[in-house]
């Protein structure tokens, strides 16, 4: 059996203390032949070799965990050896107290430099590497399994590289997904999870946790407008698995057969959506088994309208049922609303579920500026709402929340005799986990419990109106600046800004195909060249008929202005000879 | 908008020492009026206060973070006054980092205490309230939400609390789940998981997870026994997914137009599962629009290959199409295996789709002694591991293994062009989120990653090893002893072992309706007394005509003979005055 081979390679590395500056200007230069990246003042990786924990004291940072000899000799000694010490000497392991607890604080001295350095301006976002490059295996760091174990000092060298050759998704010019920043709180609330490292099918197991997601359900329905907050929902694993449970809800609502009897049982549905909405509703379409052509994409509104009539109206002749309706709240690409109170006067008029995919614009329901752009949304049936998104919770957590309740229960109850026992001695109403389509489901709620704690509401409201005051800025500092074009007219709904950058070559030449296509490349071009500086790090994507545009969102709260003026001046550099 | 009222609560706590002993012993005679729990032997939170990190020094535990003043000046500075600062004053404010690093360290020696006390026997499993009781508010412990931010000295205290209440999976005396233990490499990995808090859905963005993914998946298929490890797989949420992506890609290979037109666009596909099978294959038909009567449960092998004949024969004639199998390595009650191979005959025969549910057996195959119990799994087109249950990973960690290269990718993508743009400077074959019925996905991988470098595959096989040893222990401990009854016959397969505790009052009783309602009760009852007293946690359930039994299962690396000894004497203890 092949896991049973020999294992050869070293486990240990004989310098930590490389430099990846000098790897950065050459990566620069050797890779793309262009650009010396001279603006980054420091060494990435230099502290990692000094670990030190910094107390505040007299204003002078100072290292208590050091291994510097200088210090009290009474913490000379604290300096543990592993390069012979493995995974069993640790906790469960006699005498493994001491150890588990001198590897776990190397962990986290790892961990809180990384989280100083994420926020620290000078320290690139990323170090790019190719698939093979990292596959090859880096000096000291391979990826292979082993059949025999490495020592512990393998793990924590393991443990920086991971790092090291990772993106720092929080740091403040890491704008590429609507996900970003490092809340500290949130931080600690994973670390707290983990440490739990329980459960949310049963109140049993689970019993604070489940509480937890109870009363900030609630919370988010009473935010939405349903009356005392009532209605049902759920943490799932992202916003695509939300979406999928509102589709089968809406189902189990209006066909409830379709559980025993599968979809041969209801006639043929139809669900509408526009074409700028989430993929995943299209994903929900195929997985349910609906089929991707039984939802139609609507341009606009109007068009929605004809199309939700013309099926409605030749349903009785041709077998079409249209059930279900989702309007989106904040798209992906432009960060742009549907007008949800007129898709909800349709579907009362056809009695379709409306669904509310707000998993991205649904943190604006936090801000009393910007909710007014998701009016309409207490009359949806069932919405999505990522808290992972705008309002900066570590990820995963996303809600599904239904306004009616019983629906989630009914429609995925199994009652698995081994789980949900009705002869236990508490409230069995608190054991959710059969709403779930999951059995085993991750503690999301936590780490945004505990956030909100901190925070209060008002706090999620400042981080939301400041998000997307620095996006108008972004916008009114283009808008009108040589060498950019706006994608689309006016000023952004959400913190989406999409924009093109058109090199000096590119700005004289006719309109036309050719130009279309030049234009096409250059995003892309300039994106590779920002990941292989490591500067900065922002998406793109082609759209319909436009070509490849920046997509710039921001929901981390560490981004400042002069951020912005970074990406823009650093466009320009990478981009002006194209 | 009922968020924005008004905050009035107390957000701090005047004294934390308090002791939970008294309470132990209070919520046993109080709540069921019998049983003092004179066995525990130490305070549960004696350490909450003192907070210290202790360093091997001399043989002596010494404390560095404490506040005690009659340590070393330098070091009496550290303590921060936690009470006047707020989520606001962490990075990224403005000179943040150093509150930052002191709030994160709190946290961690909240946690650390929390480790070192899960692994210690005279701390409780739990500490048992009503759901009522927390949401009444236990003292200084609100789980409210406010509009306004808590001070970081009131989270510190919620994330105190949040563990007090909870139960502690990684006790050597929590019995109660598959999923159990707290591995610290695991751990670790986990923390660093969060830290770095990415997506899996792209190579850009996940680097080195995304190929530790591919790596592991590799290794995963090698153990099953595909040539080379060939073939395709994800890490997904939970054993329940991986089974609905099993039914989903059969349906994909066998009517691939299911993924356009609905399942109108199929005849009736008809699924088989034993009767003892996990209830997510039932959650997935009805999910997934194939309807649960179109499930078809079997009793045993025999009935299975009936059936299986019987549903081919008729297909022809009443559009009747058997197109999946699920087999079950491991049941979730009796730890049952399923003959694998026989059922990979029918299922080439009748050209079905072969999966096998391998959630809770899957780890099995990493022990040269117990693989056979899985023998022809290799002839399986898929297969669901969830290294999070045997194999001691922490939650979430399980995995869908495709034999066929391919299905995944054609079965779930989407090609959303803002996501997985094909003109990136590196090779887009890495970018793999296509595959996933999500968008965004966990980085569930690092911790399973690290605990591989760290034991080893001979480190997983001596933990499986030694966790049937011990489930073997307590076989032979019960089978013959007075007051019990297994409820199979012969070993156990795995390591669950399913027995009930007759009490002595019971056993002179007549066989008939009238035992059989009292034992049904004998369980519910022993497992509140345990729950209240907090010694240990072992779940219990009836199936079919069985009454409620307990089934015992061990997969965390810290139980002894001794804890096994000390749950049949706690059953006793408890339930011999039944």
């Amino acid at each position: 059996m092949s896991c049973w081979g020999g294992s050869s390679r070293p486990t240990s590395r004989p310098d930590l203390a490389y430099s990846d500056w000098s790897g950065v200007a050459h990566g620069c230069t050797r890779k793309l032949g262009m650009k010396i990246c001279g603006f980054l003042q420091k060494n990435n990786n230099v502290d990692d070799k000094s670990r030190i924990v910094r107390f505040f004291n007299d204003q002078q940072p100072r290292s208590i965990l050091t291994r510097d000899n200088e210090r009290d000799p009474r913490f000379r000694r604290t300096e543990t050896d592993f390069s012979n010490l493995y995974a069993r000497d640790l906790l469960p392991a006699k005498n493994g107290e001491e150890y588990t607890m001198q590897f776990l604080l190397e962990v986290v001295d790892i961990l809180t430099n990384y989280v100083r350095k994420t926020f620290d301006r000078s320290t690139k976002v990323l170090d790019f590497h190719h698939p093979h490059q990292l596959l090859e295996g880096m000096e000291g760091f391979s990826l292979e399994l082993c059949d025999q174990p490495e020592s512990l000092e393998q793990i924590l060298v393991d443990c920086r590289d991971t790092l090291k050759y990772g993106v720092r998704t929080g740091h403040p010019r890491f704008f590429n997904q609507l996900s970003s920043g490092l809340d500290i709180i949130g931080l600690a609330g994973e670390w707290l999870t983990s440490t739990a490292n329980t459960n949310m099918f049963t109140y049993e197991i689970a019993p604070v946790f489940v509480l937890m997601e109870q009363l900030t359900l609630k919370k988010m329905r009473e935010i939405i407008g349903w009356p005392n907050g009532e209605g049902d929902g759920i943490f799932s694993p992202g916003g695509a698995i939300s979406n999928m449970y509102s589709v089968m809800v809406a189902r189990y609502k209006h066909y409830p057969e379709v559980k025993i009897k599968g979809m041969t049982a209801a006639p043929r549905l139809v669900l509408f959506t526009s074409e700028h909405s989430h993929y995943s509703i299209k994903k929900a379409s195929a997985v349910l088994g609906f089929g991707t052509e039984n939802l139609i994409f609507t341009s606009d509104f109007y068009c929605a309208c004809y199309l939700v009539k013309w099926f409605c109206c030749v349903s009785a002749v041709q077998g079409f049922v249209p059930v279900f309706v989702n309007a989106t709240a904040g798209s992906t690409v432009y960060g742009a609303f549907d007008p949800i109170n007129e898709i909800a006067d349709i579907c009362e008029k056809y009695s379709m579920w409306l669904h509310v995919d707000g998993a991205w614009g649904g943190g604006l329901l936090m801000s009393r500026k910007h909710r007014h752009k998701l009016n309409g949304i207490e009359r949806a049936n069932s919405v999505t709402w990522n808290p992972h998104k705008m309002m900066g919770v570590p990820l995963q957590c996303s809600a599904i929340l239904v306004r009616e309740k019983g629906l989630l229960q009914g429609c995925n109850s199994m009652c698995a005799g081994y789980l949900f026992q009705p002869d236990k001695q508490y409230d069995v109403t608190y054991d959710t986990g059969d709403k779930a389509i999951q059995c085993g489901r991750h503690v999301d709620i936590f780490k945004f419990w505990l956030m909100w704690k901190s925070k209060g509401t008002i706090g999620f409201e400042k981080h939301i109106d400041r998000c997307l005051e620095l996006s108008e800025y972004l916008y009114h500092k283009i808008k009108n600046r040589e060498g950019y074009e706006m994608v689309f007219e006016g000023k952004p709904q959400h913190t989406n800004v999409c924009f093109w950058y058109i090199p000096p070559s590119l700005r004289l030449l006719p309109d036309g195909e050719e130009k279309r296509q030049r234009l096409h490349r250059v995003a892309p071009k300039i994106k590779a060249m920002m990941m292989e500086c490591g500067t900065t790090m922002v998406g793109y994507q082609p759209q319909g008929d436009k070509v490849n545009f920046f997509r710039m969102v921001i929901s981390n709260p560490a981004v400042t202005r002069s951020d912005i003026d970074f990406l823009i001046d650093e466009i320009e550099r990478l981009g002006q000879d194209l």
